[in-house]
């Protein structure tokens, strides 16, 4: 048959349309990263389920800080009274 | 017919070859996640466009800040000389 | 024929099919964002191969640091015991 109407064309076109239904192409799957911060007062804070601790700042300038149980920001100094978990997730 | 002709089989082909060509196999949507340094003098710090704020450094021992419209590292201390955005993206 | 049968109909069920099979659909190549840390004594502390720096801490309070060659944590202040560099990457 004429190239238009090959069972490959049909086919072809069949499937794009599909994957254009489907979202399949390049830019509907880029994903972003997204991020928030999530203060406390107190040496504790932490990220919500799904988000990830990319790092923390605590009050009074302190510096010295670790991240427990993957989501919990803990600022080490004797003496703080916030702490900032840094959150990020993509989306 | 047999079943290397048969309807299933070319349509199947069809298929896969289309996927690969828009490269929609798995290891061309493989993203990495890519990360800078911005440096400002003073108190504020931005990341470009397109990227996220994962941490924040200042300048004279400062580990308080905060993120601002979620692109700019504010360093909260009195004294700070200088800061850092840690900028990422999906690349 | 019925819309059952329909050529359509079969070539979008098999394409559906092998779209599943080959984990195309979003579910499956949904990533997600995996952090770590990793701790040394004194002013350096590196990630591992494949995964970006997104924010560092340092012993003795510190808030003062900068990322060298994209994938090490220095800790600027003049007396810092430990390094911790927050590393991520995607999974």
């Amino acid at each position: 048959g004429s190239p238009e109407c090959s069972l490959d064309t049909i086919v072809e076109n069949k499937i794009k349309g599909i994957l254009n239904g489907l979202e399949y192409n390049p830019s509907a799957t880029t994903k972003q990263l997204v991020c928030t911060s999530i203060t406390n007062s107190g040496k504790l804070s932490s990220c919500p389920a799904g988000m990830s601790v990319t790092g923390c700042a605590c009050g009074y300038a302190c510096g010295s800080w670790d991240v427990r149980q993957e989501k919990t920001c803990h600022c080490q100094c004797s003496v703080v009274d916030w702490t900032t978990a840094r959150c990020c997730r993509l989306a």
